[in-house]
């Protein structure tokens, strides 16, 4: 933790405003709108007590003091049986970004230290650094007007930088509250996807079981998209990383088009949800788009998604078309049943025994899993076999799946051909969408949303509200239409059993194969196998047509929802 | 071929406007400036005799029709001795596309379409599909307005697509000289790199020995950047690729500053010069950035490439910075002496011998070679035993040079490690941007930089001109003030000795170690090296701040020849 502490103070003071590009510095002038109920005086207007998303019981359990409050919208000042802050009333709060970065963690920032400036005059923020971590050792530095300009809608989480530790043992949660107590803090913004949020919401817990007057706000963010609910419709980042990538894959499928000769197998950012390949196959009109969530609710084998993949591949060999394009999910070998027994096994036997050069050790494997093996690239069974991690597990995240499923084509393809079922000429371009994605300059949406997020929970704080997540909704609505609350984080939990104990989660939000989206994919996708109906988005664009596009994932749900 | 041109028709057809981004159409609709003098009546001013970039006799010898005939400039009507067209005289024109993808070709096309229209009334447009073999098997499509409508301001090459094939043998230039006649051609416009426009040349040689009346003129057309001299200042697609390059790198230089703990190393397009690399670090201020043409004239080892690496990365955690980001160019390992010589005895050895298992066969290599192949990973050991091309020779380009470099500095760490000379932690991340950049949407610049190449591609055949490359000038003006004319293509040739015969061959220009640019990233990258000066140009803007901005290698190379 320390480099990235050390990083995240040296990051903040290389970002010198003379090596800005044109772009950069234009967005950093570049104002932001405000949903109007926030440009008024406004009041907090509680709803109905909330339960939980499932095991109710078990969440009242581990979150006394938070379980069923309300969910909270902001209203106009005037409105009856709502409470207004008060403007004089000045707060001390802190910010951490937590997890991977996601484009718009700045405007988050930016949000809550204008509304506090704002609305609250004299208070002070710290952003805490390299994440959770920051907290714990109580690493912060104090933001400024100067020192929170330069990241204005800009990219990144470099100013106070980001970490991948969680607050979990008794001494940690001591830590946070020494720290809580050294600054005086009156609120805490845990900026962060699933498992930050709960976090936040039993940190939020522990303060209010210790009687401290430290409140705690989440905000939603991962590049994924898995991070929603009917209260938070979507996570910050994700329209930005989909649109990065939609650009690429357009790009590609113009050259796919123009020369005719290279099947792209295109990866995608997204380890546990398909959010991101289904959003961008919605944008591009890829030739084949797998999902993993399908592929897990089918019970598909690897077998078969190469199969179907193949199938298309000698369909459109028939018409006269040698190139394509096809998106797959980072996390499909995730998806699929028999990988996974697969790997179990790899890693038991991989534990007790050595890999003999013969592969006697190979009929330690169940017959399935054999089999299984047998039908890998060999590339993919050395690295199963090879590459470990500390703890001597195979690693799946290391595993190419571009590259696999090319090898595993390509080999069906040669024999189909011997059949003669298959004329054409097939030639795999692999690549992997992933890093250009999650640090882009923030979209206009993005930039709006997440202004209003971090806004939103400065607003909260100031009203005393703790354990919510910032919510912002209406968000295909003009920005001035948008609405803007809190939801109870405990309303969205339900319980894991590891270990023996109750886990407080939040439930990723999985493409759902009866939602919009993935409805409107699948009734398009059979034409976008032989017919060639690529789209190329282009590059994001801040200014002129397009420039305010909401992404369909989002047009979709919303639309479901209100329709 | 035959699939090439098969998809050049089907393309065509697919290209249907309602599966069109908003940003595409409105691209579509985007009206372009034309320099000021080909908006007005014009008259071709021709400029002295011209001679040869080397071996004059020579050239004189290998175009004896066309040799020392003169560049032409395009002047206002009025002007004295100069030859106008007749706007009553209508043309037949073919036009073709011959190589990789650029983007900016259809705006050439649409020039060339445009001129004609307007000028020429009742002229007739062939595009000829699939490159060069299209003129030679007579396969081509008329061009209609509303056939080339939705390919304007578009990226890719799939109006008519491209091919790699030459013309070159007897045989194939009397198929080109059938087709001509067939066609009744008046002008042929060949849009192509350096090896296309010394094709196009000897066409235009050809033709007029045979006395037709069909004219050749060629477009330069290339993002690697290297078809360019004082009168053709750039090929089109340069500044696209880079900028589209330069969004990855920027955003990618926001990720490693955020988490704090990668190397990014990236490998960009560009084999034979190293301009992409140079432009994008311009653009960007990596840490490090290889430049080809640098490390072959210190005739540098990749050990030495290596080690400079190393060393800044060693200087990097010593100030706290364990993470960066790397440009190196597709072409790096063509550049180093040792290499070449090294692949040349693979060749040698591979024919003749066996490869035991035991390493006996590496004792045929010179010891220079053998500690060489030692030092390289063994997965590129592996790649260069194995992977070979039909011919049975080793595929320098399949080499994933950055996943070469990460594994050799790594080595070298380690050992530094061990030594006590290292203390950072390091964890390298290979990026190939290469495909995403050739068909990407023509920024302004390419959109009007390859209207006026084709605008004026139609004026110099309209004034009978034959064997001149279409040259624009004066670019980092406005557009209205872009000078335009022609350059006899002999004026840039020299000649190579091949199979003892003289070839004739326009030289790639490569990164010139005294031009501008280089200087200007000479002097700057000790300070990028240690401090982090990382700009992040973002997105393409067609409208709004930058969208008009010229890339810094031009700008640095007309400001130096205008200084």
């Amino acid at each position: 933790m320390a480099t990235a502490l050390a990083n995240g103070g040296a990051a903040a003071t290389t970002r010198v405003m003379s090596v800005y590009s044109e772009l950069q510095t234009s967005r950093l002038n570049h104002n932001l709108p405000l949903p109007s109920v926030l440009r008024r005086p406004f009041a907090l207007l509680d709803g109905p007590p909330s339960s939980a998303a499932g095991s109710p019981a078990e969440i009242a359990n581990l979150f006394p003091h938070l379980f069923a409050q309300p969910s909270a919208n902001l209203v106009p000042a005037a409105a009856a049986t709502a409470t207004s802050p008060s403007p004089t009333h000045s707060l001390k709060v802190g910010v951490v970004l937590s997890g991977g970065q996601a484009p718009g963690g700045h405007n988050v920032i930016s949000g809550i230290f204008d509304y506090l400036q704002d609305k609250a005059k004299g208070s002070t923020v710290y952003g805490f650094k390299g994440g959770p971590a920051g907290i714990m050792k109580c690493k912060y530095v104090q933001l400024t007007p100067d020192f929170v300009y330069p990241f204005r809608n800009q990219g990144g989480f470099d100013m106070i930088c980001s970490g991948r530790d969680k607050i979990e043992t008794p001494h940690q949660f001591k830590e946070a509250e020494d720290t809580a107590v050294k600054l005086d803090l009156d609120g805490l913004v845990v900026i962060g996807g699933d498992d930050s949020n709960t976090n936040a919401c039993l940190l939020a817990e522990y303060f209010r079981s210790k009687n401290m007057k430290t409140r705690v706000i989440g905000c939603p963010k991962t590049i994924d998209g898995d991070l929603k609910c009917k209260e938070v419709p979507a996570s910050f980042g994700f329209d930005t990383a989909c649109k990065i990538y939609s650009e690429m894959i357009g790009n590609v499928m113009v050259d796919a088009r123009s020369t005719g000769k290279y099947y792209h197998f295109v990866r995608l950012m997204g380890r546990a949800a398909s959010h991101i390949t289904l959003e961008c196959a919605l944008q591009t009109h890829p030739n084949i788009a797998i999902i993993g969530e399908e592929v897990a609710a089918k019970k598909q084998t690897l077998k078969n998604v190469t199969d179907y993949i193949t199938d298309i591949i000698c369909k459109r060999a028939e018409l006269g078309y040698n190139y394509g394009v096809i998106l797959i999910p980072e996390g499909l070998i995730d998806f699929i049943p028999e990988v996974q027994t697969l790997i179990a096994e790899l890693n038991e036997i991989l534990a007790h025994d050595v890999v003999d050069e013969a592969g006697v050790w190979k009929q330690k494997l169940q017959p399935q899993c054999q089999q299984l093996f047998e039908f890998l690239p060999q590339a993919i069974q050395e690295q199963l076999l090879l590459e470990r991690d500390p703890h001597g597990n195979v690693q799946v995240a290391k595993i190419e799946t571009e590259k696999m499923l090319i090898s595993m084509v390509e080999t069906e393809l040669e024999k189909r051909k011997a059949e003669g079922k298959y004329a054409g000429h097939f030639k795999g371009q692999s690549h992997f969408f992933g890093y250009e994605g999650r640090c882009g300059m923030p979209t206009n949406f993005d930039a709006n949303y997440c202004y209003a997020l971090g806004y939103a929970a400065g607003a909260l704080l100031h009203c005393g509200k703790t354990g919510l997540i910032s919510s912002v909704g209406n968000l295909c609505a003009p920005v001035e239409e948008w609405t803007v609350g809190g939801t109870a984080l405990t309303s969205l939990m339900d319980v894991e059993r590891r270990h023996g104990k109750f886990k407080p989660v939040i439930k990723k939000a999985m493409v759902e194969l009866d939602g919009a989206p993935f409805k409107k994919f699948a009734s398009m996708r059979d034409e976008w196998a032989i017919k060639n109906r690529y789209i190329s988005p282009g590059p994001i664009q801040f200014m002129g047509p397009g420039a305010n596009d909401v992404n369909h994932t989002l047009l979709l749900e919303l639309g479901a929802v209100q329709a």
